[in-house]
């Protein structure tokens, strides 16, 4: 009979463990019959000795099989989502979701809450007067027959283990784990009844694993694992050491990924969001080569149809399509202030984490996931690494609910960017594709 | 402000805690404040990174305060103490306390019970009828006040940290941590208001740590707690690669007791318990040299005040002392049957942890700790490693009070007992001492 303390044990000792014996685990550990402290020493033990791509496949599967697995063969036409590991500005599902719903493929999203200094796709919806990203399963099917995009949060349906072992790895120090990381994310989107999986992966110092390496390694055991549960998969290594685009903060975010859907927009993130989009088209079978791919998104964007799925969803979600047009129905900070320049020169550095920082001293991002947000408040840069800028010329714009926070913010931010006399060599915007 | 995850995090990346981190920890589990699943996470960061020498005398010194420290300054004399790791047959506490006790020293020892292959102290006296190892620390005193030797069980107010973390470690697969056990271990000894401990650190197949480095590792690691905590500490790694002595089991161990006191016995386990009782009686300053603690170790067994010693400490703690003159007063099995040798040649092997399960076997062990205790059965050995015999000799008499568990038992036993035409080469009884 299989004892917990035993695969405990075995993992320790450096041995690979069974699918089996994985499952054993997590199933029991969902259901409670495994206690809280066999599973924080059994992370621990995992760690220090890792897993084998094997064993980090059966984990995620075995942490999507406490759960509900979606089942959308009903439903016409290739299922693909995004997964992004979080920044600052990273704001791209907005913008790509309805460009690929647009273009035939269904887009069943199901996406999380911003936490410390990174945003979340549901706060940046929530911004929109009455959308709701609480629909239960039965809901999120019927509006992703009706326009192909569905938006949603985490459902207490959707692999349980991974709440379950997400809150006991934050109070264990077992968080920075490769396998651990991976199969949480993996778990959730894996259950999603999905055919393929674009997966953005941040590097910088914006990004939940900073170093080039680490973001690496994160992207390829994801991959792994996304090909080992039979989902066409490829990872997107993409910059995250400074914002991407100009606004940070939810209502602000969303502000700016109409403008993007309408044409506009930064071109950093108005490229990352084609770019991410083209490859789920590919992986959606739609489009067998990037330029073909490319174009058709283009095509949606120039259309106008991918603002049209977007208004469409956001109506059929409870949400007011009203800001669409009418960007002021969104909320707005009661006031602005800018951020001057000190000096002349070029912007050398814009310290992401510390933008992140600042916007949620601000109240626009959260310390523990039971924490509220103002969705109104944020920044929004006027300048990015590599523009030249002179003596009190506006660097960012800070839009604050109170006086004290905005303060607060402005010198947090103020500690953000870095003048130098030259630019530094500008990073790619896409440093490596994991296919 | 201290916090349990930091404190997780820190040994996890492999620096050293403070002796203030350290103590927060093991203070805040034992009260509850801290969760089991953080103590576990620790227990196995601690497994892999292990603690330095001041981390594990800091740790040691945190679970000894836990709870009671005895101050037995008012009682004149030194005080000494003897530990063993444990093993099969290892009965030497019962030879040497009253021994050194009779030359002038206290011996305040407190016990633990036999679990799994290895006996335990207390077992063996309570075999004694009426004998009451669960004195309240006031009685404790009386009775080391009256006789230099009082022989009680682990109370709950002794380092209850330990109680709570060993019960952890053992579902948790943290107990093979050299610094744990060696702090468990220490945390109780370092309770009892000694002046200096005499370590006897088993090595062999019956051995807690069954290979020598790891037994030397031990021995060195607890040494260096004791002296760290400013007590005069000496570790013997003795063998136990076969039982010590003939008698295995719980009232036949105490017979052997009581006839070494008297002058007979085997010559392992009598040789053995001199020599740790001359190390106590160098450890408490009653004499420099080795050979006149030897000799005054002997007198006092030849004028019997070893045995007087044992016999007032046997009734005030209500025992019968008429055991010691009249061992038919201890309990006997019903029955005894003779295991014999099926051909001839030289014993060259007894498998000293098989022997332990046979008693496990005759229920004269326990499984786990909630266990109760046949102590009338057992086996004595009559043939030893080295030994010549001759098919049909008996190698060993099982007592036994139930057909079926000695059935087992004989069948157990005989898978022990190696016979080889020619002698191995012998073991030393004592391997080395670490002072």
């Amino acid at each position: 009979m299989l004892r917990a303390v035993d695969v405990i044990q075995k993992k320790r000792d450096g041995q690979e463990l069974t699918a089996e014996e994985i499952s054993f685990v997590v199933a029991g550990y969902t259901s409670g019959q495994i206690p809280d402290y066999q599973a924080s020493a059994l992370s621990m033990a995992v760690y220090f000795r890792g897993m084998t791509p094997a064993e980090t496949v059966a984990l995620t599967e075995a942490m999507m099989r406490t759960g509900e697995v979606l089942d959308l063969s009903d439903l016409p036409g290739p299922k693909v989502d995004k997964h992004s590991t979080g920044g600052v500005g990273d704001k791209t599902s907005l913008v790509l979701a309805p460009l690929v719903a647009a273009c035939g493929v269904n887009v069943p999203m199901i996406s999380g809450r911003g936490l410390g200094h990174t945003g979340g796709t549901l706060d940046k919806l929530e911004s929109i007067p009455g959308f709701r990203v609480g629909l239960g399963l039965a809901e999120f099917r019927g509006v992703l027959r009706a326009t192909r995009l569905g938006l949603i949060g985490q459902t207490p349906e959707i692999a349980p283990a991974d709440k379950k072992l997400y809150a006991l790895r934050d109070v264990t120090a077992t968080v920075e784990s490769l396998p651990l990381i991976s199969a949480s994310i993996m778990s959730k989107k894996m259950a999603e009844g999905i055919d393929g999986l674009v997966l953005d992966v941040k590097t910088g110092d914006g990004a939940f694993l900073s170093a080039y390496p680490d973001s690496e390694a994160l992207a390829r055991t994801m991959v792994a694992i996304g090909r080992g549960m039979g989902k066409k998969t490829v990872a997107l290594i993409t910059d995250m050491d400074q914002p991407l685009g100009l606004a940070c903060g939810n209502a602000l975010e969303t502000i700016e990924c109409l403008e993007i859907l309408k044409g506009g927009g930064p071109v950093d993130c108005r490229e990352l969001s084609l770019q991410l989009a083209a490859w789920m088209l590919r992986l959606a079978g739609m489009e067998q080569d990037s330029a073909a791919a490319r174009k058709r998104i283009e095509a949606a964007l120039a259309s106008g149809a991918g603002l049209e799925t977007f208004r469409r969803t956001i109506e059929l979600q409870g949400g007011d399509p009203r800001v669409c047009d009418d960007h002021a129905r969104l909320p707005r900070a009661r006031e602005s202030v800018e951020l001057r320049a000190k000096g002349n020169g070029v912007v050398s550095r814009i310290a992401c984490r510390r933008v992140g920082h600042a916007i949620m001293v601000l109240g626009g991002g959260r310390e523990t996931m039971d924490g509220g947000i103002d969705h109104a408040v944020g920044v929004v840069l006027r300048r990015k690494v590599g523009d030249p800028v002179t003596q009190g010329d506006s660097l960012a714009t800070v839009h604050a609910n109170d006086p004290r926070r905005r303060d607060d913010a402005l010198a947090q931010l103020a500690t953000a960017f870095e003048i130098a006399p030259e630019a530094p060599a500008p990073r790619p915007l896409i440093h490596a594709v994991i296919d």
